[in-house]
């Protein structure tokens, strides 16, 4: 199955961009009277008649839109520091849009060497993993904030998790998101209902999770009293001695195995 | 924290092979009396005393030998075919190595496009990822076996479990490992102990663990046939369509998140 991504329909009709045009009509051969899949990044995957098979502007008639497709049961924002090795950061963004994340924030650390990302690539990353691993909905890649400004903004009714190396109290994200969220409850006893029976309506509902993964160097002291102080939860990813990306990748596949479906 | 690996050391003397020696003396500038740390793959951390500070063939005498350093409460064996773009795979030894695996053993799948690897540059990766992360224990990388010729010789009592895209009844891994590990007992009631109370001996009574994982093309039903009638157990891992080495990566942390301290 192949996907092409195109933003808006208009009177129900999506005209692909250039590049998803020339992928259509050139590379896969798509005829006029084909049916093509289609997502506009919002969750739904519309089933399209092919009207006009243009290279530069191909043009497709929705015939049938199905909502949620290959959503999950959760929202997961990803606030991630980026590594020295922009590589390792790219990875780790193709990996969490596959496993299953919402948004992807990168965000500078007073401890992180790398200020910069380039979003725009981060972005075709993004759409690219969200088609090939058939998912209707395209994570957001904002621009980057600090963490500390990322702290005071997360939505109040968010699980909140702060991973750091700092001594104290921590528990595990599983521990912590199985006394949080009853849908644990449900994945636990197997009566999770799977993802083609989560409704629109109910997706404002799903538990809203997110968690902050540090640079090289850690979160600064501060940083981390700023979090505590804001209801994040410090928590553990275990013994191990994790990379920067290993440890959100780590994160993403905990909140998957729990809220999963 | 610095680690050199060195396999032998003869009357309590590591000497270092040139490239660990070069990195020792030229490029960190120890000399002759500091104290360097050493393992030699088997779990142990040795604290020595660098004698002769050769470029070309350090020495040095252990001083302290603290065993199980770094090593994790299970014993996992990783069985995955090789990606057709090889830095996928190697992408995935590396991050099991920073979170825990004991084999990374390469098999050669009846749909596998790719069927040779270079095992020479994966060991260097799984040694460097193994030093980086402050592990004591090499993981071993056999070379390549076929698929079937894997199912047929995996000891009898490791919990065994294949991934594979076939219709059927699957669990997911984390209820295979409570039903079938006191361990994840441990877990969830946090009286697991951690790492350094694991001792050498009871590591022969550590819960063995074999996870299959096909290539691109998934495993052949001949394959998914003879694994399950060798008692081999049909995993899934949830709902997202995962790249061959995501899906490898994703078990790994299961195990990790399931087992581990």
């Amino acid at each position: 199955m192949e996907l092409f991504y195109c933003q808006n329909a208009s009177d129900g009709v999506f005209t692909l961009n250039e590049e998803e045009s020339a992928h259509c009509v050139r590379v896969l051969r798509h005829k006029a009277g084909e049916t093509i899949n289609v997502i506009d990044g919002s969750g739904t995957l519309y089933e399209c008649e092919l009207l006009d098979a243009n290279p530069k502007g191909a043009a497709c008639k929705v015939q049938v839109a199905s909502s949620c497709f290959g959503v999950h049961p959760y929202r997961l924002t990803m606030a991630v520091c980026p590594t020295k090795n922009i590589d390792r950061y790219e990875w780790f963004t193709e990996k969490a849009t596959e496993i299953g994340v919402d948004v992807i924030a990168t965000v500078i650390g007073d401890h992180s060497e790398r200020r910069t990302v380039k979003t725009d690539r981060l972005r075709r990353l993004v759409l690219s993993a969200t088609k090939q691993s058939l998912k209707g909905a395209l994570p957001e890649v904002p621009e980057p904030v600090s963490v500390k400004d990322f702290i005071l903004s997360a939505p109040a009714d968010a699980i909140k998790m702060i991973c750091y190396c700092f001594e104290g109290e921590k528990r595990s994200i599983p521990e912590v998101l199985s006394s949080e969220t009853p849908s644990v409850m449900y994945h636990q006893s197997t009566v999770m209902p799977d993802r083609s029976t989560v409704m629109p309506d109910q997706i404002g509902h799903l538990p809203e999770i997110c968690i902050l993964i540090g640079p090289e160097g850690d979160f600064s002291p501060a940083e981390a009293e700023l979090a505590i102080a804001h209801g994040w939860k410090p928590v553990t990813l275990g013994s191990s001695r994790l990379r920067t990306e290993t440890a959100a990748m780590v994160a993403v596949t905990q909140v998957y195995t729990c809220l999963g479906d």
